[in-house]
């Protein structure tokens, strides 16, 4: 998908939100288990019911691989069924030496037709550029997570000696925005912004004023979706905020999926609202 | 597996080699293509083949991925094949929010048995640490990489604001080592430091003195076996050296998997005289 017809739906379903298809086969309904492919059943009705609420869908490899080549099945066939104007996102968090980058190049771009994969940056540029070799598919590099870990190395003061910056020293996730963006642009490359790093918005939107950025950790996890579309929103919207569990798990019964459509529309509609206000 | 368990295996089989499955479909031998699960087929004679020279297989994830739900079955069933005295890596590079790690490891470690995981450190001790909730499982991070986008980030200088070291700066990946030696212990964790970077061996081995090191690199990518043991060998061997296209392709005619082996058999000699030399 490209970022003009990505902005196009943003404007039109007046939503930026990312459905996260943590699928998981503990928590999805019982009446669901007695299905062929549990899995398959719970996501095409969660789709069917969020997908006018939203602009993107995101399922999460690992609630996948857990469950061997039958999970892989699933995933392939939840992607067959995605609509096709809906952006889609491997979140794999992959990032290897280069041949083998292409690989799983080949393997979510080629065979399942995701339109875009989350990378770990930590293997550098040979690692990541492999992924940016295809018409129209997009990087989503890991800068600065959600999670508590993200203290350990992503904030670390690193010493300026490219002179990338006009201070001594900055923090590593800076640097890593800084030299991506002399591998992609803002047609094939977004930078993952944990939602409970609000502060951190601000100066990540001076680094990259036109990127796309999407935003885990709203919902479950805490962050303020007011704040990140205050500090993050551009002209031309700029954001992808991800929810999973409050809307997949809205609920249990056989009401689930009507339930997960009201939860995603809750959000569109203070999506809506925001937009007005900030883009 | 057990420490203890892998440094016998070394000293009986006087090898510390690691064999990479990087099988790739465009590669084997092309009578293999008619058999029911060609890439199962291959790894199956190689394993035969190369069983009594190494310690250790590789399979790397992406070669399997990139096959869809089918290359997951061949995984499945190359891990069951391997046999049981020789220690497995799941050459992955994951690394998520703890959520999402323990489903990789409930992949990795209960439903394939795999012994060890390669991770991705840029999300910090909760994304690492339920890696190392499994007895005698491994989390092997990556510290510093073979590849050149090692030097983007891997090799930056940090200001050392928590007075881990005695001096100022240090680089990225002597950061990662050094934190990561609070998250687990010589039992539980090894490092990726790959064999280009010999010059920083030394330094890793200051640092880390007893964990293994799983070192890529030596073979196609050019790292010296020699070099590497003679900086990187502890007294209870402590590395890993994985070599795997110069193995599993030594050749592509009916005879490959006694190239294989015979190529395999070429380092175990070289090995045994490295650790008489080195140990």
């Amino acid at each position: 998908m490209t970022r003009d017809e990505l902005v196009q739906k943003i404007v039109e379903k007046k939503s930026y939100l990312c459905v996260g298809l943590d699928t998981d086969i503990q928590k999805i309904p019982k009446h669901l288990l007695s299905s062929e492919d549990p899995i398959f059943e719970f996501n095409k009705q969660i789709i069917d019911a969020t997908a006018p609420y939203c602009v993107a869908y995101k399922p999460n490899m690992a609630f996948y691989e857990a469950l061997g080549s039958k999970g892989w099945t699933s995933l392939e066939k939840t992607l067959a069924y995605i609509p096709k104007d809906i952006f889609t996102i491997a979140d794999a968090k992959r990032g290897d030496i280069g041949n083998t980058s292409k690989l799983y190049a080949k393997a979510f771009f080629e065979n399942m037709n995701f339109d875009s994969l989350t990378v770990a940056p930590y293997m550098g540029e040979d690692s990541v550029k492999p992924f940016m070799e295809f018409d129209n598919k997009w990087v989503i590099l890991l800068a600065l997570t959600s999670n508590i870990g993200s203290n350990d190395f992503q904030h670390l003061k690193v010493l300026d000696e490219d002179n990338f910056f006009d201070v001594t020293t900055h923090d590593m996730y800076e640097f890593v925005i800084k030299k991506a963006l002399t591998w992609g642009d803002k047609s094939n490359m977004m930078f993952v912004v944990g939602a409970t790093q609000t502060e951190s918005i601000e100066m990540i939107r001076a680094l990259a004023p036109d990127h796309f950025l999407l935003v885990p950790g709203v919902g479950a996890q805490g962050g303020s979706l007011e704040d990140v579309s205050r500090e993050g929103m551009n002209k031309e919207c700029g954001l992808l905020v991800n929810s999973s569990r409050s809307i997949i798990y809205a609920s249990s019964g056989n009401d689930f999926a009507q339930d997960a459509a009201n939860e995603a529309k809750k959000i569109q509609k203070q999506m809506a609202v925001l937009l007005e206000k900030y883009m």
